[in-house]
């Protein structure tokens, strides 16, 4: 592996793109962010963690219910929390490399040369299978509904953070259906790539 | 390698989405169409290969200049055409293990399970080097001007006749950018999935 790469990814809820992230930071025996950037970007800002933790991932939020009117002519709190995350990101792949999930990190390092950007994507089936473990009680429909609202607000959050399309293959290095291929395979392909840059 | 597999190809104009076609068609040792589909689907249906040639790839065209009132009533010749190109698409797939550039092939197969659908894709400074060779007298910016065209095109085509949207890493199972791993690294990384598959 190259000196210094930072993998980011960008994930369907319930394709595994969590899971692929955390084996490939084990086999390459580095970091992983996903939940894990909430609390280095409280540090590094002076946002408190449950701030950052209640923005996280969300597109800009004008005005919320308790805004005062002096807060309504200051930056979204959403906004400020998105420039705080990108620092974070900025900060932690200068440091080594690493993997972070999520967060518009292929975005937020796009000047960068050392970077693999991935999109981990499956058909809803494998990922109504997945998700129906950690949702019980729900039906299959439920959980389909679960997950194609997950994935809109994610849509959301990217296309207006960045100007790019979430889930566009011309946004990422690499794209892998890990329902044709399983995650073990997607993680395999992956280990494979980075090898070849 | 499965016994029959059709691999199709989405690809971005100037990516070598053709030259990683033809390169995985030779190592595997199956048939390759990109244009040659066009003789197979004239031959196979009552239209001249000219016409199949001119429609070939445009999204339709209810109206052309020479329709006569008795043509406003019939279906578009691009719709016959694309309806013929499809059954010649089945027909090949089912024949035996082939790869198809282009086409929407991945959607005319879609309830196949006998199918690899993959997407090649390249940063704009690849794509202009790589024209630049075929396209002798034109400014890097004329070749990108043509590039953009040509893949608008292609887009409202695939738009057209599916319900999906090209270049979106959810319609293909695996997507590729040539300018970060190369031609024969793509082939190489393509070649390795098909044998997890």
């Amino acid at each position: 592996m190259k000196k210094n790469l930072t993998i980011t990814i960008g994930r369907q809820f319930g394709s595994g793109g969590r899971e692929v992230g955390l084996k490939l930071a084990e086999k390459l025996g580095v970091p992983f962010y996903d939940k894990e950037l909430l609390s280095h970007t409280a540090k590094k800002s002076n946002l408190g963690e449950n701030v950052v933790e209640y923005y996280d991932e969300k597109q800009s939020i004008p005005f919320v219910p308790q805004s005062s009117l002096f807060e309504i002519y200051q930056m979204p709190m959403s906004d400020k929390v998105f420039i705080a995350q990108s620092d974070a990101i900025r900060d932690l792949a200068a440091k080594g490399s690493c993997v972070i999930v999520g967060r518009c990190a292929d975005y937020v390092l796009r000047d960068s040369e050392n970077v693999l950007n991935l999109f981990i994507h499956a058909d809803m089936k494998f990922r109504i299978a997945r998700k129906e473990e950690v949702l019980p009680g729900k039906t299959p429909a439920e959980v389909e509904s679960h997950i194609r609202r997950v994935d809109k607000k994610r849509s959301k959050y990217y296309s207006y953070y960045t100007d790019k399309a979430w889930g566009d293959a011309r946004s990422y290095h690499l794209c892998v259906d890990t329902s044709r291929f399983g995650i073990d395979g997607a993680v395999a392909m992956i280990l494979d790539a980075i090898e070849r840059l």
